[in-house]
């Protein structure tokens, strides 16, 4: 076989890592869309069935035999190829690492979980949520020491969602972010406080269906590659540029919540919907890791969205939606959703504010990792710190640890990458500042050139570069949290006129 | 590998074998549910790879020695276990006559054409779909003869659908029907004429979605298993016991559409609910034919929904939904809801006029698979059937050729067990009655009565017995179409005062 023919070997055995994980992919968001509540069985079966046979697929003789045949010829490979060759090196390295029985009952451990919290949240009861929690914390550290035991398990989940992340790097952003934040919040907390009562204002639901519609058009979604959904917990998913679907929640009387929703899942899906046509069902194409993804889909739900250029584009559609708000000015509207107060709901917490209950869920999560806490007292933790942090009760579980849905579906070690995403946008911003004006391309609905930038200097890649290197190159430098910060005391200060 | 182990491996394969089904039927039903335009290019490279895999599991090495080791202790077996085997060894044989590569093309083709068919028939534009249903037959008559060379080919897509099918079966029962059918429908057209106005009294959308809950609560449907969705063309999909979907179109201005649909998906999702406990995730699981399921939604929305008792049980819904109703009563809505006249649309048809529209559709694939036509003449020939049959003129391809989904899909066959499924509705219910008093249970919101009678009689045999055995069980003796004449002889009468 020469390298042509193991090129064309490994598009063949890519592509059928792209329908396992197409078909599993549709099966949970029919889950989370559609689903009726008995079809956890036969879903978990399936399940079960697909990742097996994904794992044995990506795992079995012939793929491996085809990997080291492309190891050896790494040298007459391009660079994309090479690239392809190294993610499946370190993939199928942490695949065979874990015995299948063990990868198939994770993932039927999983199913049933996001089942089991779902229920756990709506009555509100953490007890019948910790025997899962728990599982998934013992097969996440299970799993760490099998794949990397010479990293600490924490810093592997958290390299699971942003290569190269180490608590060491948390440490720090999290320390100058807290010496910023806290101060800034203060600062705000004595200035006289913003009028929010009209957020509260009724807004029809077949309304608020319009207005996502409207927003997607602004934002430049293509209709024929990305629908929207209606879940409990919004969320994105992008089975490849062509099929791409973002999910929303409306609620009558806080019409903001699904508007940001919709701009922050949209932020995701143009990320997804514009890899190179040249990476289409191979491992290259999407977004690279989640700090990425969610420094796309946070710029423009913060540094758009909430920006007084956007707030006064979409107010006409607005006020034509909602009559009633018309009694509210651009200005007012634009500093009501810009309040910071501290809150119990991560999803609906300001930019301020928000990095706060991500460190809150970093360190829950570093202690169930370290095995410092018993699932029994995680409540409390969590109770614990959203008083230290944030200076707030946590009324039940509902509103406290149950809020999320990652930890139920394994996701430990993400929630740092919202925070490291926040950052990554703002120093974005500044960069773009340098080749256009962004605020009246906002001002003026062209913001398909915040998309083609953005095209050009993060999209475009897919999963070519790792996360560090991506941005390295947009960014033209190294990463540096002071663009976070200096945008937070901006941003700030002219909101509260401080 | 003695005999049970042998049993534990075919429940391992045909556990695969449904994940596979399970993933591709909800591909599917995303498609004609939620998915965007563009996902047809991702869910096409899907399902070309999930084909081949599940073909190569069907049909490989190991799949087939476990086969023939089954046969061989055949004797060894229990009744269900060689029923399993028997339905194995004839699917195997099937796909083993179709070399992997057509088999694939042919379901990438089936992905392709579902969506110009859809595309074309919003344009009424027989043309664009013209070539895809030229491949549909040509790949169906090469598949008849390698599969079944010993066959008319017509034979065998008819047997696909209801086994043991024949044409020379259908042409006598279509020949009872029509020297019934013909001189009852002229007799109902001589009669007065039956005041149908008020059926277009505009119900709206929300309001026909709670209608909807209601009659599946009637229905007994459970809701943890059966969900009810939005599309263009209703159909039900079944993916397990614990897991159905039936589907709906809603119109303002006609209610009854909605209502029957429901009626009818709802009768399928009852036969998919109810199959044993102990044929789940086996090749047993689900019902056995397309006749037969038609006899269970047909059944439900002909002789069930439109009986005069059905009528009114729903009428005090019906007009707490849309007062304007109310001045209409049980009996002039009962009539308006079986009145006969020849039509353009099968799926809106009246039970009387119904069995027409399948004998067009039987000439046209008889003609279509025989090679006696040009695909260019297909609509010509169409539209000369519907005056021939029904008296009437078909103005376009959209409300003609156009209008059904199942050429698109593969489905050249299915069409003859809508008729004959009728005809097994109306011997079961002769049959029903022996044993209570079916008018009764109707009125009196008792539908669990029919319900666990089917169940008993039908549904909870899955797919052990062939369908003409399962009826003649059912019946306590052979088919018969008189009672289906007999049946709409004496509704008519009654309906039209004859």
């Amino acid at each position: 076989m020469n390298v042509q023919e193991a090129i064309n070997k490994l598009n063949e055995l890519e592509l059928q890592e792209f329908a396992y994980g197409h078909a599993m992919g549709i099966l949970s968001y029919d889950d989370e869309t559609t689903a009726p509540r008995g079809s956890r069985i036969p879903r978990g079966k399936t399940m079960g069935v697909l990742s097996e046979l994904s794992y044995k697929l990506s795992t079995g003789d012939e793929a491996m035999r085809l990997l080291d045949q492309l190891k050896e010829h790494a040298d007459e490979l391009s660079e994309e190829d090479r690239r392809r060759v190294e993610l499946r090196d370190k993939r199928t390295r942490e695949m065979k690492a874990i015995p299948v029985e063990e990868y198939v009952a994770y993932s039927e451990l999983i199913n049933e979980s996001s089942n089991v919290w779902r229920e756990a949240k709506n009555r509100s009861d953490y007890k019948m949520f910790e025997p899962y929690l728990g599982k998934i914390i013992e097969t996440q550290k299970r799993f760490a020491g099998l794949v990397r035991p010479d990293m600490d398990p924490y810093d592997y989940c958290l390299d699971q969602y942003e290569e190269g992340l180490t608590q060491e790097k948390c440490e720090e952003f999290f320390k100058t972010l807290r010496e910023h934040i806290v101060p800034l919040l203060e600062r705000v907390r004595s200035a006289p406080p913003i009028d929010t009562s009209f957020l509260s204002t009724p807004f029809p639901i077949s309304d608020q269906r319009e207005l996502s519609r409207k927003l997607m058009e602004i934002m430049n979604l293509p209709k024929d590659n990305c629908v929207i959904g209606e879940v409990e917990h919004p969320f994105t998913t992008g089975f490849s540029k062509y099929d791409v679907r973002i999910t929303t929640h409306y609620y009558e009387d806080a019409f903001l919540s699904s508007m940001y929703s919709v701009i922050h899942e949209g932020g995701h899906a143009l990320y997804d919907l514009h890899s190179d046509d040249r990476f289409c069902f191979t491992s290259l194409e999407g977004g690279i890791s989640m700090g990425v993804h969610e420094s796309q889909s946070r710029f423009y739900e913060n540094i758009i969205g909430r920006s007084r250029e956007f707030v006064g584009l979409i107010y006409p559609e607005l006020i034509r939606l909602c009559p009633k708000l018309a009694a509210h000015s651009v200005d007012q509207l634009w500093r009501a959703a810009n309040v910071a107060e501290p809150s119990l709901i991560r999803t609906e917490a300001d930019e301020l504010t928000y990095p706060l209950h991500i460190m809150v869920r970093y360190e829950m999560e570093k202690a169930m990792i370290k095995g410092d806490v018993n699932t029994a007292d995680l409540p409390g933790m969590w109770n614990g710190l959203y008083k230290e942090y944030l200076g707030i009760d946590v009324p039940d579980d509902k509103n406290g640890i149950l809020q999320d849905s990652h930890w139920s579906g394994g996701g430990i070690g993400y929630f740092p990458s919202y925070a490291l995403g926040s950052a990554y946008g703002a120093q974005l911003l500044a960069k773009m500042r340098e080749d256009f004006d962004v605020r009246e391309a906002v001002r003026s609905n062209q913001l398909i050139k915040v998309n083609n930038w953005l095209e050009d200097k993060i999209w475009k890649y897919g999963s070519l570069y790792k996360p560090a290197e991506l941005m390295e190159k947009a960014f033209g430098g190294p990463f540096d949290p002071k663009y976070y910060t200096d945008y937070l005391e901006r941003k700030y200060t002219e909101v509260y006129g401080l």
